[in-house]
């Protein structure tokens, strides 16, 4: 069946970091920001919907999220739905945005994302995150997300002998990147060797594969493809989508190397794109820790499986490379406010689509692909933009 | 734009009430049994994706709703999205469900509304039923959600002279409609004097004035229209939809007696339906207090302010009358686990259109509307369903 499709517009992002704001702050500063971007600017009363990601809102200090978006967005009495998919919450905020969209309900849509996390004692914090994992199995013996994926990548260097300078090279080239990224929450270099010889968390992840406690906002705006000139000469269309689900326990799935959501997601992304891996010009993927870029090289069909190492250490993944993977930092250097890092994801790329993404313009982008997963790879979205 | 309708083609519920399953049995039996509805059978590998509406989950004590649903659907792999808007969750769930139809993105949709709400402590419940409510205007000043309502029954009775004899009768119509319903959590006959005996809990606001704490899951599945007839002969088709939102805090709004998101919700179903107040056979509507109910029906257009006072009076919606409202006894006396009750309200939808709801059937109905509210009136949904 074909449909219309949804383009994005305008896309706004906080900084991310440990910020004085709090939650309404930074969603207001979000949507502001996406308001103002939009080239012929929009009348906020045209918004019709708006769709909110976002795990703990504040930790649970705060309740009923939409609500406040509809407060914060100053767009009285538009229905928003507030979605909670873990780490993939404002990836599955973004499919619902589309769907309204593409269903013809809607003619233009706000999709936001947000974390405020750092204002959370962190004994309640590791609870907030802990639960998005298994509870049963894991939680509840100890195991706390980085140990997860310290299992993952044990199992990745026993399958495939993956190189532990593999895991450090995602964590250099991605603080590389973010020291063009003004919102990034971290603007340091590191080396592969600080990287190599910093604390273990949860072995064999060290201090630089773990992506930090952040806080921030992005959102974007979607319009109907055949509206979207109205507001720009250049709308970034959403080309395909997909998503997908996998057990919550470690201990249930087949393989401890492969996300069989995100694998499942890329094939629905592409398969309704009608294209394929070839005409992406860089990648969004969500590194929550080193070892995850690898597997999501590998899982979005871009690395054979053991292959994504080699990749990364051959430079073919950094700004300049042939597939840079994650421009903006990542979520390792750029910061992972949980909600948010969807739709921060689309706003990179927006930006780097429209050629404004500045010092870390991957030069030519047409096609982009975003990928963003939800607790251990429980759930995982892929979208397609481009501006062809 | 036309666009392509979802259509009801199957619907399950468990009891409602202090329920020894956990919130995995929950899920699970609701699926299942909406599975079993389908008249000519339904395989669950068809199911394309998922939608969940849960408010606390299990009162945070686990997370990742969405990928615990995939699981005990046992429909592993699909996407599924976790919704969160107050107690209007599964009434958002479903209009989200409703987009993958109407977008064409899937053909067959599963819908689950689900709280576990007595397995935690009664402090903690209402800390997480509270943040649904504002919090720096009224939570930390100690108002509770009985005491929200009771400010609005206040002002009611200010403003059009409502008898407390009104408010007493919807908890009575709706207790003696719940004795024909096996699933409810009350099955105990009250009278006028009684409930205007009670004691108090929020002024004017008595115990039979006010719904319980409940565990329960409802879930339906949505199919394409064109492709219902595949599974049943009696398709319950969405007709139209709508939602929105309001202010979070009570002191943000014009009126203290008039739920704005509901009006608006209300005029866009029935804008979406093409069709008008008269052609409604029944109201499914969102009393969490007694005093909800009469908002609901002044607010959705069936009674002028201050009418339905008289019109609950009158009997005219008691089941036997001409508008009968809430005939499976409503959040007051069937239960109201939070993001179960829009999924709930859908299934006596499914069941009454289909003249398959026995003792409590409404005759002859075709035509009926759900309204499902978040918080304090922060959201609302309406959905018109028909089999026509």
């Amino acid at each position: 069946m074909t449909h219309r499709r949804a383009a994005v517009i305008g896309a706004g992002h906080t900084r991310f970091g440990v910020l004085p704001e709090g939650p309404r702050s930074l969603l207001r500063a979000s949507v502001d920001g996406a308001l103002t971007s939009v080239d012929r600017g929009l009348d906020r009363r045209e918004i019709g919907e708006a769709f909110l990601g976002t795990l703990g809102f504040s930790g649970w200090q705060l309740g009923n999220a939409s609500a406040i978006l509809a407060e914060e967005a100053r767009t009285p009495g538009i229905p928003v739905t507030r979605v909670e998919n873990a780490c993939a919450s404002s990836g599955f905020a973004l499919r619902a945005g589309i769907r309204a969209i593409e269903s013809g309900a809607r003619d233009v849509v706000l999709v936001c994302g947000l974390e405020k996390m750092t204002d959370s004692p962190s004994s309640r914090r590791r609870y907030w995150l802990g639960v998005s994992g298994d509870t049963e199995w894991e939680r509840m013996a100890g195991l706390t997300f980085a140990g997860v994926y310290g299992l993952m990548a044990s199992a990745h260097i026993r399958e495939h002998g993956t190189p532990l300078e593999a895991l450090a090279e995602v964590a250099v080239k991605n603080h590389e990147n973010a020291l063009k990224n003004p919102n990034a929450h971290f603007h340091k270099r590191i080396t592969r060797e600080e990287a190599l010889a910093a604390p273990l968390v949860a072995d064999p992840l060290r201090l630089f594969d773990c992506c930090p406690v952040s806080d921030g906002a992005a959102s974007v705006l979607l319009a109907g493809e055949e509206l979207a000139r109205r507001f720009t000469d250049t709308p970034v269309t959403v080309i395909g989508d997909g998503a997908a689900s996998d057990t919550l326990a470690l201990q249930n799935r087949a393989s401890l190397t492969r996300l069989a959501a995100t694998r499942r997601a890329a094939e629905e992304a592409f398969q309704r794109a009608g294209t394929d891996r070839n005409t992406v010009d860089f990648l969004e993927v969500h590194d929550c820790f080193t070892i995850a870029e690898l597997l999501a090289l590998e899982d979005l069909g871009f690395a054979d499986p053991g292959g994504a190492a080699q990749l990364e250490l051959s430079g073919v993944t950094r700004l300049g490379g042939d597939l840079p993977v994650n421009p903006d930092g990542g979520l390792k250097a750029k910061g992972h406010p949980i909600g948010a890092t969807g739709a921060s994801q689309a706003y990179e790329a927006f930006l780097q689509l429209r050629n404004a993404a500045g010092d870390r313009q991957v030069k030519g982008a047409v096609t982009a692909l975003t990928h963003n997963v939800g607790g251990s790879g429980a759930s995982a979205t892929v979208t397609l933009f481009s501006v062809r």
